[in-house]
C-alpha cells in the first residue's frame, strides 16, 4: 500500500447538516494528527451514479495515499457490502452501488474488501474510548453507517491504526458493482446517445460523452443537435459558458473533460427540462447547424427507441 | 476542567456565509494551533429547540475536551445571557435560549458562568491586535455575537489563554434556560403527544419519543398511527428507510434514538405537511393497523386538545 | 511582503461542490502544511460585486500573511487578467472583475501582478507531481482557473513555494479594475441614493451606505424612508433585528458597518421585493415618520432619475 498522507477526503449526499459534522468528529475523534479535506457533501440524494461521477473527478487531486470516504448510500440497512478498495495511489472506502467503481478503475484496482462492519465498529470504539465522548454503547445503526462504519474505517486506515485486511475480507475485484460515467451508443458516424451524469450547482449538464476518449476533437465541430423524447435543440459549440451571449445555450469540453451544456449565466437544466440519469441523443455537426427550434427535430418516442437499439453499437 | 483537546466544534444557523467564515478566522486569528470542527451550520434559523437537538446529539462524537460554540441565537441583541458551561467532558458556549441544555444537562453540567462579553470582547482583541488585521475598533456589534463573543470566548477557553472564572460570572445551573428534546405526554398505554424536534436535509421527521427511554421495545409493534389536528396516517414499522417500498412511510429508530418518519427516497415532512416544531400524537399498533387513509381518524382540533390534558400524563 | 501566515483563505461561488472540494485538495498537494479557512462559498453566481463585499469584510479577522483566494469569475476562459495583489497585511488572488479592489484598497495596495497563467500551472504540477495523483496532462482549462490557476497561485505564495514576480508581471494598480461597495450619491441633507450590495441567507438587505463614513449619527434618528421606483416604506430605526416585531422591517448599521433593513425572524429581500444591485433612495427621519404605507411616496420614475442626477452629489 502507498505511503499514507493522513488525510481524509469526505464526499457524500449529506450537505451541511450534523451527519457531516459528526463524520468529521469520529474522524478527529479516532486521530487528532488526520487531516479532513471536505470534497463535496452536495450529491444528489440517492444517486450513486452522480456520486461516481464526483468521486472519478475529484480523488486524484488529493495527496497520494489519501483515503477517500465516500457516502451515498440509499441502500443503507439493507444487505449490500461497505467496500475497501485500495488501488494504486489511494484507498477508497464506501458502501457497494457504484459510487467508487469509475474511480477505483481508472486509479487501477489492486485489492478490494468486503469490510467486517461489526470488526470496523468495535475497533473504532476501542480507539474512541477514552479520547471521545462517543455514545455508550455505541453499536452499528440501521441507518448511519457514515458514521458508524465508513468513517471509523477511513480512519483507522488513514491513521495507521489497522490495515485493511483486519477490517475486511478480500473479495474478486469483479464482485464489485459497477457504474459507467462515460458510457455512449454510437448511433451514427457522429451521432451518440448518451447519458446526463452530473448537474452542478450552475445547471450546468454534464454528459456521458468524453470525446478524446473517443478519438473526437471537438474543434472539427460548430454545433450540437441534443435531442430528447419530445424536444430538439441546436446549441453552438464553444470552448466555455463565457462564448456564448447571455441566456444562450453553449456546449464545450468542461474542466473533468466531459461533454457538458450550459447556459451563459444560466440554468441550463431547466431551460431544457433535464434531469440526472435522463437519456440524450447528441449529434454533432461540421457546421452550425439549422436554426435552434424548439419543437423542430421531435420524433416518435417509440421509434427513436427503436432505432437507437438497432443501430447502437457500445463503444465503451 | 478536563484537559482542553485544542478542538472547537462549531455549531449555527448560518449556512455557508461570510458569518461562519469570520467566525472560523477569528479562532485561527485567537490560536492557530486550535483544530475546527465544523459540526452543522444548517440549524433552522431561529429554533434554538432544532439547536438543541442537533448540539445533543453530535458533541459526544468529539474528542473530550472540547469546546463546542452553538449559535443559534434569534434574540441577539437583546438581554439574554451568553453562556460558558463546564459538563463532565466539555465546554459549551452560546445564547441562554435552550439550545445548550439538553448537551449540558445529559454529560453532566457542573458550573454554568455568565459571560461578562466586554471582557471577552477585549480579551480576543488583546490577542488578535498582532496577530490579525482586526478592524479598529473592534467592539461588540448588536448583530453578530458569534464573531465579537462566542467565538471568541471559544476560542480563547480551547487554547487555555483564559479561564470561565476570567470570562464569566458564576450562576446557579438552575438558571439556565430549559428545553427539552425528549418530552412527551403519555395518552394512552402506546399513545403519545410528541413534537417534531427535527426535520433533516431528507425531510425525515424526527420526533421527541425516545423509545428507549420510555421502556418501549419498538420491536413488538408493527405500525404507528400518527395523528395531527386535520390527518391520520398508519405507517409501517421499519428497521430503515429501505424497509419500506420507495414513495412509501415508514416510522423506526433512528440513529440517535428517536422515533422518526421517514419515505424512502422521498420527502416525509412535505408529504404529511408537518413543520418543524409541530404537536402530534402517535399509537403504537401491534399489528399492521388500519389501511392508510389519509382522512380517517380526524378529530375535532379541540376536543383533542381537552382530551389530551385530560388524560395526559407527563412522563419527562 | 508581511510573513506568511501559511493560510489560505476561501471565498467563492461554488457552494458545497466538487469545484470547492477539488480547490481545497489542489492546496493541500501543493503543501501538507497549510491551513485552509472557508470564508465563504455562497456568494451569488456571477456577481463580483457581492463578492466584493464579502471579500472587504472577512478579510481582517484572518491571521495577518494569509492568502485571500477569491473566486467568483463569470468571465472565465475569457480575456481578463487573473491578479495577485499584496496589501499591507495580506495577499490576494482572483479575477480582475472588481471582487479583490475594495478589500485590497482598505488594507493599503501596495503591488499589483497579473498573474502568468501558464507559469502558474506548470509550477502547481511540479510540485504536485509526486505528491499527488493529479491528472497528466494537467493544463489550463477554459472553464475552471480555481483549480488551475487561483487555488494553486494561492498555495504557493501562501507555502512560501514561490514569489508573486516570480508568478505574475507586476502591472500598475490604476490599471485593476475597481468596484464600490459604498458609493452614494447624496440627493439632499439626509437623502441617498445607494444600491443594494449584499442580501444575506436571512435575506436581510445591505445597502452601500456606511453611516460612519459618511459622518452620519444614525443613533439622531428614528426611522428611513426606503423608495424604489415602485414603492415607499417607512422604516424604523433599532439597533438589532430583535427591536421590531416579528414580521416587521427594522433599519439598524449592520455588524460590518452598512445600513441593513432587516424583518425581524422574516426576510426583508423578499417581503421589498428587492435585489442584488438595486437601486434604492433613502431617506432618514428624526421622527418616526409618517405610517408605513406601501404605495404612498411613489414618483414618477423618470422624474426621480432626473432629480438624482441633477441634485446628486457622490461623495464617495
Amino acid at each position: 500500500m502507498v505511503e499514507p498522507s493522513k488525510v481524509v477526503g469526505l464526499i457524500s449526499d449529506f450537505g451541511d447538516s450534523p451527519y457531516t459534522g459528526i463524520m468529521r468528529a469520529v474522524i478527529k475523534s479516532i486521530s487528532r494528527e488526520l487531516q479532513i479535506i471536505d470534497i463535496d457533501h452536495s450529491i444528489p440524494s440517492f444517486s450513486p451514479l452522480a456520486g461516481a461521477y464526483v468521486v472519478a473527478h475529484t480523488y486524484q487531486w488529493l495527496p497520494k495515499g489519501s483515503v477517500i470516504v465516500a457516502v451515498v448510500d440509499p441502500g443503507v440497512g439493507t444487505s449490500r457490502y461497505a467496500l475497501a478498495v485500495e488501488t494504486e495511489n489511494y484507498v477508497f472506502i464506501g458502501p457497494d452501488n457504484g459510487v467508487l467503481y469509475p474511480a477505483a478503475a481508472s486509479d487501477g484496482i489492486k485489492r478490494v474488501y468486503a469490510l467486517r462492519e461489526k470488526d470496523v465498529n468495535s475497533l473504532a470504539r476501542m480507539k474512541t474510548s477514552s479520547t471521545a465522548g462517543t455514545v455508550k454503547p455505541w453499536s452499528i445503526s440501521r441507518t448511519f453507517h457514515g458514521r458508524d462504519v465508513f468513517a471509523p474505517a477511513g480512519a483507522l486506515i488513514a491513521a495507521g491504526h489497522a490495515s485493511l485486511e483486519e477490517l475486511g475480507d478480500e473479495i474478486e475485484p469483479e464482485r464489485m458493482k459497477r457504474t459507467s460515467i462515460d458510457h455512449v451508443e454510437k448511433l451514427g458516424p457522429s451521432t451518440f446517445r448518451a447519458t446526463v451524469v452530473y448537474i452542478d450547482k450552475f445547471g450546468n449538464v454534464a454528459l456521458s460523452i468524453r470525446p478524446k476518449k473517443l478519438g473526437i476533437n471537438l474543434s472539427l465541430y460548430k454545433s450540437v443537435v441534443l435531442r430528447t423524447h419530445t424536444t430538439s435543440n441546436t446549441i453552438k459549440m464553444g470552448k466555455t459558458f463565457g462564448d456564448a451571449n447571455p441566456g444562450e445555450l453553449v456546449a464545450y469540453e468542461n474542466s473533468f473533460g466531459h461533454l457538458e451544456i450550459a447556459v451563459n449565466r444560466g440554468n441550463a437544466a431547466k431551460k431544457l427540462g433535464l434531469e440526472l440519469e435522463a437519456r440524450v441523443e447528441i449529434e454533432l455537426l461540421e457546421n452550425s447547424g439549422p436554426v435552434p427550434n424548439g419543437s423542430r427535430g421531435m420524433r416518435n418516442a417509440d421509434l427513436l427507441g427503436v432505432s437507437s437499439r438497432s443501430l447502437g453499437e457500445t463503444i465503451w
